[in-house]
Formats: structure tokens, sequence, C-alpha cells
């Protein structure tokens, strides 16, 4: 079993990360928490006791962080991505549960103090829960068993800036000293889920197949798949679809196997023209510039095996829908 | 005919590039213009000068440049990869002629309104003079036939960071200025030279059958294709060498056609962990950072055809050295 939280800002991509990990018959959600992103804070704490709720699983805990990044003024909210509710404005009903009374980052910390050494944290949005859980214990990188990112890009272009990913956009100074620390930590960025689509066919089938679950998913995707079709940004296939994004890091914690991965010292540029951009030192090499030097390895996806992650989200969800 | 100066810190790729130009038939060398980078600017002005007389053309004229960078502290000389004297410490005869009273941007501007639209600019070494003979000249780029760069990176590894190639991290202020001017301009970077590669078979053929000007080149390289043999850039290959780099670009000139090149507005991020970084926003996208939008589209080489720029750049200088 993989006992794991979602850090997220739901978000469409968020909620079907969410719901495949309750589906997944290997992963135990242990909570939810939530952070500034996608939508403002409190709406994706909202967003998240609704989901819970809604997905069957209405006493998960859900601990809101951080309202701001970091350092850096706040960056709008795409409501053009995600609608104006972060769920592609279904119009859900309200959640009946509130959150703990915690913050995300001292859950995170008492959740794997408690797990002695077994959580997973599924970071999906940006990373400055993270980087203040990090402030709070130092020692926490070595109690995870580890920590799957989705943000970053290094060959893909990005999605905010020909060389940033949102979520590191978001908050560049959280996601450089994340990066920093030496989690055993994994990053699964645009250079994987710019390459698996899920297209109107796949969510039809979530649609008709899985429940409750499967129907609230197609109804916030109508949303998120016509920026997809505006953008052109999952151009290149026959029908409409979306990028899978953030249930691509729930696979990755299940299926690693299905990952190709680079490995070095990473930074993330947190100022400036290049501002978000993951950087990585994948050739080992020592650098005139030494800003890489001293920094443990991360690992970063550049590949997957398209068919069978997409199967693989899809069949959990259709087959071990909790409701 | 192509008549071109070439902007130039002489460097062993730079003599080898200077070779190259001089011996095609359909290129005229109206002139060198140096500036610091590999080594020194004084040290550039003699290397040119003394290879001109190497070479045969005792009197092309050489305009001297700048000696500092735009705006940051310079960086060290690399005197690791080129020899003390920039030239493999080939302890060659002093040059007996001098350089022309003209600075290297006045130099520029000149040829560029003498030639009427027909001058070809190859800038192998920081663009500083290039910036600056903008600041002096801004109708300048619509008076160049081309700018050829050599500098900066893409998608291939840097050789000064992770993302940062050694011409454009020298004087990334000026780099960025000369993209952000609407040249005809073409930047041959490290995704291509890295990918072409003198052996000492092909460095033999030049001391064998390339009277002076290869046995020059020869010597030269012992100390350049030592330093790739030590940090493995230019492996994979079962005998040492070097990358060819900057004769590349004057490869550009004469056959641009075995050249692969996307387009789109580009930036280099001159401060901060990024630095020297070139980044095109090659996908034309609308993006939430503007930094990328209102400037010109900059061309950039992406994969060249390795074995018939090897040969052109081979077959030039044994079939017509100068002497």
């Amino acid at each position: 079993m993989y006992p794991i939280i979602i850090d997220t800002d739901p978000g469409v991509d968020d909620a079907m990360a969410i719901a495949f990990a309750l589906a997944h018959p290997e992963i135990e959600l242990v909570g939810l928490t939530t952070v500034f992103g996608n939508v403002p804070v409190a709406r994706a704490t909202r967003n998240a006791l609704a989901l819970a709720e809604r997905f069957g699983v209405p006493g998960l805990p859900v601990a809101q962080g951080a309202k701001f990044p970091l350092v850096q003024s706040p960056l709008p909210h795409p409501e053009f991505v995600h609608g104006a509710d972060g769920l592609g404005n279904v119009n859900y009903d309200p959640p009946t549960a509130q959150a703990v009374a915690q913050s995300a980052a001292e859950f995170i910390i008492e959740q794997a103090n408690r797990l002695n050494g077994e959580l997973t944290v599924v970071a999906i949005g940006p990373l400055t829960n993270l980087a203040l859980a990090l402030k709070l214990d130092p020692e926490l990188p070595g109690k995870l068993r580890s920590l799957v990112i989705m943000g970053g890009t290094v060959d893909e272009p990005g999605n905010v800036s020909p060389v940033a990913e949102a979520n590191f956009l978001s908050d560049p100074h959280a996601a450089d000293v994340v990066l920093g620390a030496d989690w055993p930590v994994v990053v699964v960025g645009l250079d994987v889920t710019h390459k698996i689509i899920l297209t109107d066919s796949n969510l039809m089938q979530l649609r008709d197949k899985a429940g409750e679950t499967g129907k609230l998913l197609w109804d916030a995707s109508r949303f998120y798949v016509n920026y997809y079709s505006n953008t052109g940004a999952a151009s290149g296939h026959d029908e409409a679809g979306c990028c899978m994004h953030d249930a691509a890091a729930v696979a990755y914690v299940v299926a690693p196997e299905l990952f190709t991965c680079i490995s070095g010292p990473a930074r993330v540029i947190s100022e400036g023209v290049g501002a978000g951009q993951l950087t990585i030192n994948r050739k080992g090499y020592t650098y005139l510039l030494k800003h890489w030097e001293e920094r443990p390895a991360a690992k970063v996806c550049m590949d997957l095996e398209v068919e069978k992650v997409r199967s693989l989200f899809l069949d959990t969800i259709i087959q071990h829908k909790v409701r």
C-alpha cells in the first residue's frame, strides 16, 4: 500500500488525480492539502471538500495551506483554463464538511511522522506548502517514502512562458527551495504530461462506466477540453481532449516503470525573464557557473508509456470507482 | 559572392572558421573585428593579425572591439580550452601589421554602408561589438544581408552551465539586445555545433594536404583536442577530436540548406541562475509571461547534415587553401 497526501489546487485535472488515487487499490489517500494556484486557496479547500464528498469519502481530512507564494506577488488565477470555480463551472453542491484545524504544512509533517517513512506526497499545485513544511521540519525529506511533483518542464516548451510551467512559475522560489532538499523526489512535468492526452472518447468512458465519479469528471472536463481545443495545446489528435497532467503524477506512484527519467541537480529560476524554469545538470558536468553544485539529484521524467498510463488511469477509475 | 566580416575572439575554432572563410571561393572576407572572450581583446587582435599573415592575407583589415561586456563584470578567459595565447600555445611569430584605427563597431557600420545590403556578419564571439554597432546605428539591421551568430543553445545542454553557452554568457545583455533587433539573423548554437566533431583523422588531412594553413590548424588544435578528450565533451567517438563550433557558422553562410532551423522571438537571460540562456518562443503561443512579445523572430539551427558540413569545411580548406 502507498499512503499518500495529495497537495492540490483543484483544478479539473486535480479532480481527475484525486479520483484516480481514491480508486486505486494500492493507494490509501490519507488526506488532501490545499494551496492557491488554479483558484484561490479558500476555493481550493472548498473544492477539495466537495470532491471528497462527491467521490464518496466525506470524512477525508482536508488541510488548508498557503494563500500566497513564498516571495513573489501572486499571479492571476487561470479562470480561462479551469473555470471560475476551478471545476469547469459545474455548479456543484457546497460541501458540508470543513477543513481540519491544522495548516497544510503541519498536516504533512504530522502524517509523515505517523506513517514512519511510508508516506508519499504527491504535489500537484505550487510548491509553497512543501517549502513551508521543509522550513518547519528540515528533517522532513528523510521521513517520506517519496515526493512526486507535477510541475516544471525541461525540453518541452512551457505553458506560461516558452520555458516555464504554471505550478513552478506560481511559486518559483518555493520550487527552488524544495528541489534543493534531499527528498526521494521525482518531477513529472510537461515533458511527459504534454505527451498524454485524454480524448473525449476516453472521458466518455468515464461518464458512462464510472458512476457519479465519472459523471463529475466528464462534466468538469467540458470547460477544460474547450480551453485545450481553443489553444491547440492538445492538438495533433483527431478529436477534442485535454492533457492528463496531475493524474500522471499519481500514476508514477504505482507504476514508476512506465516512466523514463533523467537525474541531476536541479535549479528553478526564481526571477526575471526565465522565471519558473526548471533547469537540470543532466550531464553531471562541472560548469563555470556553480549554481547546480552541492545540490541533491532530482529525478525528472522525460518520457512515458502513453497507452499504458492512460489505460491505468481509465481502468482504475472504471473498475474500482468508490461511487 | 558573400562579402563577410568575422567578429571573433581567436580561439582555436575561430582560427578554423577564418581559414575556411578565406579558402571558400564564394566568400570575400572583408575584415576581422575582435572582441574579448576566449582571450583578452588585445590578444584577440594580435591573434587575428597573426592568423591573417599565416593564412596569406597580411593586408586583411582587423578592427579591435570591446574590451569588456556591456553590463556585467567580465568572466575569466578559458585558458584551459584554447591555451594561454588562445591558439593552443603554438608560439606563433608576432604579427607585423597593426589593427585599423576604427573600432570594431565603426568598421562593421562602415562596411555595411559601403556594401549596400550585401554584407554578412558572422559573429563567433561575445556579441558586445554587435550590440554597440546597433546603438551607434539603429538602422544597421536593415543594412545587412544576414547576421550569423555562433552562440547559445536551446535543447542541447550548455557548456558553461546546464543551460548556457559561453559566447552568450560572456555578454548576455549584449546577446539579448542583439536578438531584440530585426536583423535577418540565424543562430548557430550548441544544438548543432555539439553534433559536428572534427576527429584527429580529419585534422590530419588538413595537416597533410592543406599547406601552411593546415599545419597551423593541426598544431593549434592539439591543445583544444586535449581539452575535449579530458572533458568527454566530444565523446561518443572512437578517436580524439573537437567540436567544430565557429566554422559551422561560416558553413551556414554558403550552405544554409544543410541546416534545419526553428524560428521565433528570442530572449537571452541576462542575470541570475539562468544567465546566458537562449530562450525561444518556438510555438508562437501567447503566454502569461510577455517577455517574448513584440520581439522579431530569430532563426535558430537545431540540426545539420553532419557529413556534408564536415566535408564542405575540410574539402574547401584543402582545395582552395590560400597558402
